[in-house]
């Protein structure tokens, strides 16, 4: 067994970012208490995104312009005040929010010299590009590839142009959605790690038993894991 | 000298991107006719989009953002009945607009068979692969790079990935700023072929007496004027 390369995801595996969209939300929450109880706001929001993803993609665009279809929803088309501004500055917000590098990030990307490393995330391109620019780790990866879905065939076409193909390469993040099941399914190995929290879009079962699977508490625990299989 | 690769730019070089956001903007001046006049509106559009280019990039999610933006201002914050909504809708049909290839560009193409095609646009992601995907133009293209902004550095690293370098390609499209000037700066030869409006972030001076610079009148042109250089 051979591993040359290690795929690693961006939000919340480098970074923290379900949290930050966490904390808009809450945001929103407060914004329109007199308008909607909690949890009919988390379920509209829920449902508007879920019907843009096809449209909007990953990204707080897409985001943000779903707050605003739900605010418009909630209050009949006619919001109070100065809520669309407050919604549109919340997504500003989350656009310049600073980019800290998750805890034992570095220590194990630096660990990780002599594998090739690639970083394979999906959202708005610009605002990714600004983030691993803020993060400070942009010059430890040989490439960084950004794309519109993490399927199969992109973890195969992001392999075969990086690395030496799908099955001498590692993929870890925090989505078994989207990092680790097309990963495995594309002939990689797959380490799962987990953050505390996922966004609903991104829960799906875990494969199972599976000779090229595991899951880790910590990214520190990768380095280790990873020269073990050569 | 000797011509390997031919990249082409997208919008308004494939199909008509430029004339679907000016509907849209007489859209919303039309929404709007009631609140502001039309050169107010335009005026404070350009301003906001301005400001934003650099937190949101190019592309429909942030034009629609923009436009809510414009709204608001221009209402006080106060925006009446369905406007946000109507602005949202025409957002979304920005995005599932049919996409038809301009006339002469599917012969074109053909007609550079022996030539790497490569697509270098930019915009929204998931956008871009839509529309070229609805375009039907896929499969002669030899690659596709969708990049946050087309400066010298991202037509060298481009042209290096997929071809056999910048002095080696011609680089083509209706914008001087984004598709020739930095295309020829980089060291590629550039092929200019206006579209019947340009949006004035994209208007810049051509590059006078250069000899790796050609201006086209439609891309029927192009084919033969790359043949010649050979």
């Amino acid at each position: 067994m051979r591993i040359t390369t290690v795929g690693l995801d961006a939000d919340d595996t480098l970074w923290h970012n379900e949290t930050i969209f966490r904390l808009t939300q809450d945001r929103l929450r407060a914004l329109m208490a007199d308008i909607a109880p909690p949890e009919t706001l988390n379920a509209t929001l829920a449902e508007v995104e879920k019907r843009n993803l096809r449209l909007y993609g990953y990204g707080v665009k897409g985001f943000t312009l779903s707050m605003i279809e739900t605010a418009m929803e909630l209050t009949g088309a006619n919001p109070p005040g100065r809520l669309i501004a407050e919604i549109l500055a919340a997504g500003r917000e989350m656009l310049g929010h600073p980019v800290e590098p998750l805890p034992g990030v570095e220590q194990a990307l630096a660990e990780l010299d002599g594998y090739r490393l690639v970083l394979i995330t999906k959202g708005d391109l610009l605002h990714q590009e600004q983030k691993l620019a803020a993060s400070g780790l942009g010059d430890l990866f040989a490439a960084v590839e950004i794309v519109s879905e993490k399927d199969t065939g992109a973890y195969r076409r992001v392999f075969d142009r990086h690395g030496t193909g799908a099955a001498e390469a590692v993929m870890c993040g925090n989505s078994m959605r989207s990092d680790i099941l097309p990963a495995l399914e594309a002939g990689c190995w797959g380490a799962y790690i987990p953050y505390h929290i996922t966004w609903a879009h991104e829960v799906a079962e875990p494969p199972g038993d599976h000779a090229r699977f595991v899951e880790l508490r910590s990214i520190s625990e990768l380095p280790a894991w990873v020269r073990g299989l050569n």
